[in-house]
């Protein structure tokens, strides 16, 4: 009789109770031999307010979580209860992993991580001279910065909320010294039409924002688009960029490595991201079906 | 890729850091298929005094555990915060396993089911015209409400705090209506010379209360002699009945099938008790060895 290793990792945020990336998690535990429970803690369910998370980080250890995953509203907040930040996450500002070592609470970001990760995978070669970022909230931040140690030549942040975007800009031209720049949603069009490839970073397209971030139209060949958007796999945005014939990276491919980073983080084993990914579609098909 | 069922179960008690009790549930949650992590919750350990028990409870409920069992010394405290009781544990008034279900908590005793189904596994036949009990405490207590299930004839509960013995007998003879008494310690010797079987039921013979609970010349072959300590699984006084020819029943398996029914309880699925029963003999001989 043998005993697989054990893992208990929580994911703690507002609405996870239905999100995937548990079950891609204990799927790639199970996958490597591991005994890996990957629970929910949907703030929202429990009634717990965000200013509760000292308590949830605190008994997460005391009843033996390994780690815990962070997501909205809790990413930039947690830093203030960690031991040591990564250089990277320290950065950013925000964490979204958390060991809980015997040494104390260690924190990662493998949002950035993970976007870097997909992109190199998923869009091998694109051309980075020109790039186009629609949205400067949690998610675009950590794009952001996965874009310019890409290597993206110039980058430039667009958001309904042009206070927000000029702020993520001149973050990023100080702390990385990149040819970063905001400009306003009305110039949107022009933007496009001089990029080698956009990325969106808001949640339009999601089930519950229907519709395109803007108008199809602007899209030509030659644009590749990547979509940070997961809920469903193939947002409106990209299906008309395909049918286009433009070169496309989903947000499952981002989510699926962000999830990979942190299982390697968390077990210290080298996940299989391509096989976390196929059952992650698997998973993401079987609900969208009954949405569409 | 398959996701195998995930269940989050704890030991919550004091000094609970090295049970073997988690170690043996894994296992079986393996061997079965599924994805079990079982963590100790040592009070001890954490500096948690008992009464902080309901906060033990409120955070493994929203920390996504499927169950708890209970040790020393929240067994009978336990009954407060729970929902629902199942009868022999209500009798008892101790609860050792709780299920925490979407319905609410309910509570178990696999303590006095696991020495009954220990006993029958281990000692089939074994006369139970006249028993002697030994140690009229919480484990004591749970002994002899399974051995008046068994169908013992008279029951002679001997204690050092003649007081704890009485008011045990006197509890069983009112909730069972079974033919139970309490005599002093000081006619152990008159009391074993008359009986068909001997249970032990205090601490002494543990790694820490070394020697044996009575002189071992008042054993004698024809008397069976159980003992519910297992650490070691072989005590002095289970040696030195076995030597002279006695059937024997060691605290090991009561262990185990207590926690096979606790399993039971909180998976739904029937456990292999003997394929646990070898498993923690292995660790418990590999933990006695460097002792010895």
């Amino acid at each position: 009789m043998t005993n697989p290793r054990p893992f208990l990792v929580g994911l703690v945020g507002t609405g996870v109770a239905q999100s995937l990336s548990p079950l891609v998690h204990m799927a790639e535990g199970a996958a490597q031999g591991l005994a890996l429970v990957f629970r929910p803690v949907d703030l929202t369910a429990l009634g717990l307010s965000a200013d509760r998370l000292p308590e949830v980080l605190a008994w997460a250890e005391r009843l033996g979580y390994n780690a815990v995953t962070i997501t909205h509203p809790c990413k930039q907040q947690v830093i203030s209860y960690l031991d040591r930040v990564d250089p990277v996450a320290a950065e950013l500002g925000a964490v979204n992993t958390v060991l809980l070592t015997p040494e104390g609470r260690i924190g990662y970001n493998t949002d950035t991580s993970g976007f870097e990760a997909a992109f190199r995978v998923g869009m091998p070669g694109a051309p980075l001279g020109r790039v186009v970022q629609l949205g400067a909230g949690g998610g675009g931040t950590a794009v952001a910065d996965a874009l310019i140690r890409l290597g993206a030549g110039q980058l430039t942040i667009i958001d309904i909320d042009e206070h927000r975007a000029a702020a993520l800009a001149a973050d990023l031209r100080e702390r990385r010294g990149a040819d970063v720049r905001s400009v306003p949603h009305s110039r949107l069009a022009e933007q496009l039409s001089e990029a080698a490839g956009v990325v969106h970073c808001t949640p339009q397209g999601m089930h519950d924002h229907p519709g395109t971030p803007f108008d199809t139209a602007l899209l030509r060949p030659d644009l590749w688009v990547a979509d940070i958007v997961y809920r469903p796999l193939e947002t409106a945005l990209l299906r008309a960029a395909r049918s286009l014939g433009c070169r496309t990276l989903g947000g499952g491919r981002m989510a699926v490595y962000q999830a990979a980073d942190a299982f390697r983080l968390i077990t210290g084993l080298e996940p299989d991201a391509e096989r976390m990914m196929q059952y992650f579609g698997e998973l993401a098909e079987a609900e969208d079906a009954p949405v569409r």
